[in-house]
């Protein structure tokens, strides 16, 4: 009997991600305002393409290949996934444009590149992610018959809570809410939960349903986007005190610079290291108990997410 | 044989506003931040409640009841049409917050209140716009099995290009790269096609789509939603230079200040008005064009829309 071929990660990242980015240059357009508005498009375009680590839309690539394999489903389903990975890190991007922007975090370097606000003025950015936030939603609704519609509205439901008041926005609210003061653990960790955790979980959940996962699977998938969300934004803390801006591409050290409270303040560096690597044991342990079996890639980001060095 | 009622619109308009008003009240909260981040959903609530004219929420509702009536259908469009209405005043509200911030028209004055970002700050302003847009995908998307998924998938759809780039957003790129620059007719007509039309003519669509309008109504309908788009914008420049501040409840002569391009600028004051009409002759002649009977309500607010003081 011939045994299945090891899982190699990065010949399947490197095929992921070439997927995304080639997707991502044909859907961020908007040919109707080349002529009249071209700095709309072009800011979308430079907030989006040739940068980011895409982790969102691997995570959605991941999860639904899993379920895929599980259930012998194909088709249909990987062209909803990529349409939801791109959706989801349209999301993304546009959150760090506006995040950039002088009224909130005003910083004027992100993925070593200058902001779109410095890039482009403020109205355009503001403009651009508003643009894009839009975006993602047409992404998952395409014309034809390309996506059952019992999908799409599923996807659109989903990110809309990733997204909104009780995902990203609020999370970035309740940080606002708190530069300059103090906050208990369980309310940092509901913060970090809704700003970052709600859309990386968003991701593995969008993932699922389009590899049309049974209930096992999709409560074993929530879990370990639940719990990557949350050591990502450990991980980034860590990060911003011990690497530095070139490193990580953007202003290291700014947090502790802006009196926010984040996990090292909180629990200090050794405490936020050990708690990582106990957030990636409880994600491998989710995958474990979601009864999937083609699990690599999952895993494998999820030690990328908690090894990560920027 | 007993002839049917009048249609009266004063009482229609009436029960149609309370029924918006009490929806939005209800929906547009965010309980999970009331400890952590009071300020996100006061500043939502303060953006959207207490004020407008609510009439993209009035098309759709209308224009759902014409379809409604002449195919018999009626139970759970009703309860998507109400969703879709108070969704594109979402979309609409997010729109204000964002226009009337310091990097775009700096406005100071909205509804006769202080605009958001001086109520909230600039950077609460900035998330309230973007949980706005996010929650109104929400509601088109409820859980369980109210709305038939496939109308969730074409409304959200429809709202999604109706806002992005190749709508709202897209014409707001292009007022702002034009300020203080001429533009031909045609270009004008173009940016308020997609900066003002498009969420006026995509509400419309929307109630048609709630209604299950056959093709003849969904034409028809189409083509009345782009005529009154567009006088919604002509008007919207005569009552610039004509109204006072205190009427419009907005900064009056802004337009004509900031050297933007308006329909008064080109083609002068008393064409406008004449334009004005002619779009709403269109807009009823599309509604008899659409072979839908029930058309009063839709009648009575083109006139608002051209006959308004503000």
């Amino acid at each position: 009997m011939a045994q299945a071929p090891a899982f190699s990660f990065a010949p399947w990242m490197a095929a992921a991600l070439a997927r995304v980015e080639h997707a991502l240059q044909d859907w961020v357009v908007a040919p109707q305002l080349a002529a009249l508005a071209p700095d709309l498009p072009r800011a979308m375009r430079y907030a989006v393409l040739d940068g980011g680590k895409r982790l969102r839309p691997l995570l959605v690539l991941a999860a639904h290949e899993a379920c895929a394999a599980q259930g012998g489903v194909s088709g249909p389903g990987a062209e909803a996934a990529l349409r939801a990975a791109c959706a989801v890190e349209l999301i993304h991007a546009y959150s760090l444009v506006h995040d950039d922007m002088p009224c909130m975090d005003n910083d004027v370097l992100r993925r070593g590149k200058p902001t779109v606000h410095v890039e482009f003025g403020q109205a355009t950015a503001l403009l651009a992610g508003d643009a894009l936030q839009a975006l993602a939603f047409e992404l998952l609704t395409p014309a034809g018959g390309g996506i059952d519609p019992v999908i799409q509205a599923r996807l659109c439901a989903q990110l809309a809570r990733s997204a909104g008041h009780g995902g990203m926005a609020g999370g970035q609210a309740i940080d606002l809410a708190h530069v300059g003061r103090s906050l208990k653990r369980a309310e940092l960790q509901r913060m970090h939960e809704l700003k970052t955790g709600a859309l990386l979980q968003g991701s593995v959940v969008m993932g699922a349903l389009c590899g049309a996962a049974d209930a096992q699977a999709a409560a074993g998938l929530t879990a370990y986007g639940a719990a990557i969300g949350l050591a990502f934004q450990v991980v980034d803390d860590v990060l911003d005190v011990t690497a530095d801006s070139a490193t990580l591409g953007k202003t290291a050290g700014k947090d502790a610079y802006a009196n926010k409270p984040t996990y090292v303040s909180t629990m200090g560096l050794k405490a936020s290291q050990r708690y990582a690597q106990t957030l990636l044991s409880q994600a491998e342990k989710a995958l474990r108990d979601s009864g999937l079996r083609e699990t690599h890639a999952l895993q494998a980001l999820a030690r990328m997410v908690v090894e990560r060095a920027h």
